[in-house]
């Protein structure tokens, strides 16, 4: 299944992250089947506070398509977008946010959002990494 | 006043992306009445949909202080900063928003935040910048 490969290979990601002391989140983002950007979390790398996964992922997406709309691109992300991440994808035109764990997961209410989510993908393993790195 | 100055130095910037094509949005950030980063919206330079001028600002702060802490930090927007931009003003920890122009100016409804907001802010230069560039 294509969006499985997909949100693993962002948790692969956020635990290359995890790896380099950064916290613990991945995303990707593909277009019509093909990925054309990974990310993890670098803030405390860069630093810089916007530098969630989904950010880095848009920024670098926008690079490879040279364009600032990414319409018919998915981000398959491993924690459920804060609100920042979630207006840039809107602002991109994103299609659809597939995520692993969410809010909803560690006991925080959800943000609403106009993009259709896929929610709960790979939700165990995306869960155990942050749970793993929060220890 | 010291205010008046920072919003002038937000305005003169965005006028400078202006002259660049760009989204006539400008943005400086202040701590202890210093200057720490000035940034205009880059967005379609870039190419970044993620590039506001807070963004671009707010990321220039975290390199110039080193930190992803941006406490004690005002910053000053032409116009209000959107979902994205305050989301990234509230996890850095920015203490105060000045902005001029906002929604509520151009028929919009305003977003809500946590950050205490100085709405207003020298309104008809940032408004008017705004609506030579949409002409």
């Amino acid at each position: 299944m294509a969006e499985e490969r997909f949100m693993r290979i962002a948790i692969d990601k956020a635990k290359e992250g995890i790896a380099k002391d950064q916290e613990p989140f991945g995303a990707c983002i593909v277009k019509d089947g093909k990925l054309l950007s990974v990310a993890h979390n670098t803030a405390r790398a860069d630093p810089d506070v916007t530098a969630h996964a989904e950010m880095n992922a848009i920024r670098m997406a926008c690079k490879v398509l040279n364009t600032i709309d990414l319409s018919r691109c998915e981000i398959y992300a491993t924690f459920k977008p804060c609100r920042m991440c979630q207006e840039a994808c809107e602002r991109a035109n994103i299609s659809k946010i597939y995520y692993g764990a969410g809010p909803e997961d560690i006991g925080s209410p959800p943000l609403e959002t106009s993009i259709q989510i896929e929610a709960g993908f790979l939700r165990d393993e995306c869960l155990e990494m942050l749970r793993r790195a929060r220890q």
